[in-house]
């Protein structure tokens, strides 16, 4: 399914040859290859995060059913997600834009009109960049954010025993990515707020400052490649396991109206499903009260429950019929051989 | 001429209007929209430097020509050419690879090796990144570097008087690119030196910080898109002209041999050509001992007279003829009718 760029994350042969190619972070880098932002330590008391994502034209979106204000909105939306997922605040922002010889150029400044209006609501300065020719529109941001050095959440950290909770309902942008891609974007039955979810993604990043601020996560990381492959990031990178209840999922009811009318399992658009950009976060029992009066005193709905961190590795979903390993099959862009 | 990104720079109506979308920059930010690099002053004594180019399949490179270790090694080269225009040190880099799924994946390797190995050479390490299917190669590299806040050297700066110099020959990646499209890289009458300056730049890291920490420099920018161009936006940012003598321009012999060759004026190749990535500067008349001196202790080759700063704007080719204002004709990738 479309979705987000592969990060440079370990879970492929071409990746993990790209980071010995690429050798181990130097002095002064705390986090290198294989969080969902690099963290530098150039600020004073702070870390610099900074990320960079990449949304191609035909890989990434559709220009049938994305305006370009919205996907000006969605490129920065996906590179705060990152910053979020360290428990960040984003400072600034470069944009790369490739846009096509024969297209017209007022649909770039409708590009950066959405780029602009998301950079103000969120605090964000587009201070450089550049244009270049391509063979389709093609949108690169990279975002410098910074976090308290000792706030800091990365994939690494979740503990045995620990709850994992994520901080909304699952699957509403893939299950609102299949009705834009059979065409059923006007259907009445179907709910519009899944194409939402899907067209206009809100990256976390109230969420994951009172995360990190408060000290109430062990490990944190953002939904873009779906809840199998993300979660799995944050098992293999903590050196540990993960297990799903089936029935308690949080898939939401208008996941369960879509699915059926889609003719799809609603378990699977929420666990394999891209592009939620909830976080996903693992936190130990004992701090459940607090996390989520921390929550609700920020004007933030509950965490949903998700399932638990357990010994071994691997996620896997328990059902009534037993448990069963869920590899990630969240949008994987290469087949890898290697 | 198929060449450089273009920068952000103030030069077309799309970039202007981009620059009106995104404002002026906050507090913090040193160097916003407009330059080499953004600068912000987040790292103590130093000022950070930030910059992002893409380079795109059959828009700036054709893989007849470009190997891909080579192509690896010119995208960190061009974007530490960036670093060398504001007088500053590289730091980090992340990579954001575009990569067609029926494309072998061990390109990519390769592409990565060749990276690696020149972010070895330049002491810089690849932090992070991400890959995303697209259709066809499609590196983008952003680069973090840092300058101590005193020497930063920026565009503008230029005062009337000022000589105006570049750091080595001019054209020769021009007439290596001609050589290249038309099939002529094999041909012995040719010099093989032009290709290599095409295929492998060589970022003037060094000579900009001898310029930037001994302050022998007025103002400072890399040629990736021309002297025509790079020279226009010194002169727009300063508020000033120049005049360039033809009888005197640094073309080399090669480019001379190469021109008559191929049946170009060696004059418009060394002023309208692209991706020399020498860097061009202006340094009062009173400085010249102190630069040369400075260039020869060293180690690097002397700079080479180009021209003068003058009053008003604009740069004027001075010839027996009488002078002529040569605009920016370096590769725009766009026709903008804003």
């Amino acid at each position: 399914m479309p979705g987000q760029p592969l990060h440079i994350g370990g879970e492929s042969a071409l990746i993990a040859a790209l980071n010995r190619l690429f050798g181990p972070p130097p002095a002064g880098v705390a986090v290198g290859i294989g969080d969902d932002c690099a963290a530098l330590a150039l600020a004073g008391e702070d870390f610099l995060l900074w990320t960079v994502d990449t949304l191609i034209e035909g890989v990434h979106f559709d220009l049938a059913y994305f305006s370009l204000p919205q996907l000006g909105r969605k490129a920065l939306a996906v590179n705060l997600s990152d910053i979020a997922a360290m428990g960040g605040e984003p400072l600034y922002t470069l944009l790369s834009l490739g846009w096509p010889r024969d297209r017209d150029v007022a649909g770039a400044l409708a590009l950066g009109t959405g780029l602009a209006q998301a950079a103000q609501e969120y605090g964000v300065a587009v201070i450089g960049g550049d244009t270049v020719a391509a063979p389709g529109v093609m949108i690169t941001l990279t975002l410098l954010g910074r976090v308290p050095r000792g706030e800091m959440l990365q994939r690494r950290g979740a503990l045995v025993g620990d709850r994992v909770y994520v901080t909304g309902p699952l699957g509403e942008a893939a299950a609102g990515l299949e009705m834009l891609q059979r065409g059923l974007a006007l259907e009445q039955d179907l709910p519009r707020s899944l194409i939402e979810a899907h067209l206009n993604p809100r990256p976390q990043l109230h969420a994951g400052r009172v995360l990190a601020s408060q000290r109430l996560a062990t490990a944190l990381i953002d939904l873009s490649d779906g809840v199998a492959t993300d979660l799995g990031h944050i098992c293999l990178a903590s050196g540990v396991g993960a297990r799903i209840p089936a029935a308690t999922a949080p898939v939401s009811p208008t996941v369960k109206t879509a699915a059926a009318h889609l003719g799809l399992d609603p378990l699977d658009l929420a666990l394999k499903g891209g592009e939620d950009y909830q976080l996903l976060f693992t936190s130990p029992p004992e701090q459940a009260p607090a996390l989520f009066q921390a929550f609700a005193q920020a004007g933030l709905a509950p965490p949903l429950p998700l399932g638990e961190i357990i010994l071994g590795s691997g996620v896997f979903l328990e059902t009534a019929a037993g448990e069963k390993e869920i590899t990630g099959q969240g949008f994987d862009h290469f087949r890898l051989d290697l």
